[in-house]
């Protein structure tokens, strides 16, 4: 199968799924092989839709990628740059070696280059963009390898999201704008999304008078240790609360932003975490007293701010004094690929 | 004010909100006046949408009321014809003196005269149909007597959600269509929804392809009873499963006749009420199994199917042997009143 892979060098062939199904597992695919993804922020709930809504923002991580004769380098610029591991336990190469297995193949080495502009664990999706952008290089590279056709964008989706775990974030940078997203399980057992199996999404045609201000935080989250604070059980009163904002939040998003502000209220999980985070609790209150649609960003600790209207120069500031930064952010299309020979 | 409004006999005078504020408690309406209503049924729910969502359905009641010199005389054809009152306690009379009262006003006397098609105690929104018809003939008396203006789609959501406590049944029936509701609080003392004080509502445009299936059975449901067997905390875990998909109910509802099964899953309220109507759940979960976007038609015992193709008459057949009545519902407008002398 390599070989006739090789002989399709730069044409994007689209193999039947039969053709797929025959490929031998240990499939190595050629040196020079290389692949270049951009693939935006995200930030999920937006209040009510705890794992279950996000939105792209338009702050955009780049990658390139190339099919190397051995090892893995990974060249980091930008955030995350004295932080993240050179080596084949990065993020992004563990998400291209996981894509390329789908298709029973593996790359000899690769070479990572990573323009990092996504701040790390501040509730911007950074995991999943990078989930998202190795899963879309590894299919870059199987398409100029010849051995299948691009993912598409549910493959994407439910790839990204078992191999980084946040549904809400991946499907928002697979596909851009906003998003719903929702899983199927076999088995409940009491359990969260982790026992899940099937992920699936839906894009949402956000409004065009909707822009997105994100105040980023100098400090850090750890998503798990902000979930841990969320309890097992919750009032059904809350429960009912949030499944109507979710649902206005839908109409709001997509034909009605002056619901905004109702659409994303919250009980489910901001309140629960304001301890691990206070001054982005203080800020989201002091920007909702003021009439703006301020929610937690993911698990925190940026402030997401959605609205047909910017932000005032006051609020602003109000933010800065509380250690944020300011920044107004285009609602982003979904992840992009482009692929080639080196 | 009484003989200023009776000057403007047949025309329907907006009249300003000073003008309006200004009219002295006690306003006795003049005899003669007419209005005449039709409302449609609703479905309330939807699945996951407890409490929020709700669809307007082409089954409908009409209402003639008249004002007259003293006394409340009550005629019934229909549904509920030999069951409800016929004196000042009849839900609809109640609802046009509230409505009344609102502008300060007051009937000397009322002659009503209900066809009724929407069957009672059955799921599909007959109390806040018979909230909405009354309040909508009050806001055509009101109009036909100068008193003011009608009442807007944001009064009637409001006075009729206030009235019968069940604003997506009312909404649905004001709106017409699908909707969205939600109920902000000035104190949430862990209450419900009747501790709420102010019900806003969105009106969906649905997609053109979904029609309605109700499965009527003989037996009737108290949702007083039926609420009752839902417990005040859920697992955390449900409530992001309940929230995810009503935020999909409404992708698919105005966007994705697809995704109508998966959108409407529900884990909140339908299997806790499951003792109170066996054959209900039963037929759910059949029809479920057989791929329809079956759900509990608000308290039941009602089975609504939204879908995008006609229910197979294998599956209507499984539900007759259930006791089930099937009938096909045009999604409904809202509510119409006509206003007039007698």
């Amino acid at each position: 199968m390599l070989s006739a892979s090789a002989e399709t060098a730069g044409v994007s062939t689209v193999m039947t799924e039969q053709t797929f199904r025959d490929i031998e597992p240990g499939l190595v695919l050629p040196v020079g092989l290389s692949a270049r993804v951009r693939v935006p922020a995200s930030s999920a709930n937006l209040g009510p839709g705890f794992d279950c809504l996000g939105i792209a923002l338009g702050i955009y991580d780049e990658l390139i990628v190339e099919t190397t004769a051995g090892g893995v380098e990974v060249e980091v610029t930008g955030e995350g740059a004295e932080d993240v591991p050179r080596d084949e336990t990065h993020l992004v190469a563990r998400a291209i070696v996981r894509g390329l297995a789908t298709a029973g193949a593996a790359a000899p080495g690769l070479k990572l280059r990573c323009i990092n502009a996504i701040p790390h664990s501040r509730g911007l999706g950074s995991s999943a963009a990078a989930a998202v952008s190795g899963l879309a290089a590894a299919s870059g590279l199987l398409v100029e390898a010849g051995v299948r056709g691009p993912f598409d964008d549910a493959e994407l989706v439910q790839l990204s999201s078992e191999f980084e775990g946040h549904p809400d974030n991946a499907a928002a940078s697979v596909l851009g704008s906003a998003v719903v997203t929702w899983t199927e399980s076999g088995a409940v057992n009491g359990g969260d999304r982790d026992t899940a199996d099937r992920y699936s999404a839906r894009r949402l045609v956000v409004h065009p008078d909707i822009t997105a201000t994100v105040f980023v935080p100098d400090t850090e989250s750890s998503t798990s240790f902000t979930r841990g604070l969320l309890p097992d059980e919750v009032p059904r009163s809350d429960a009912v609360f949030n499944v109507s904002r979710a649902a206005l939040a839908v109409v709001a998003l997509t034909a009605d932003p002056a619901a905004l502000c109702a659409a994303t209220e919250d009980r489910l999980h901001q309140d629960y975490r304001a301890e691990a985070m206070v001054p982005t609790l203080e800020l989201v209150r002091a920007l909702r007293a003021r009439g703006y649609a301020a929610t937690v960003s993911g698990a925190g600790p940026t402030v997401l701010v959605l609205g047909a209207g910017q932000v005032s120069a006051e609020a602003r500031e109000l933010a800065v004094g509380l250690g944020f930064v300011p920044a107004t952010a285009a609602i982003a299309g979904g992840v992009e690929v482009t692929h080639g020979r080196v």
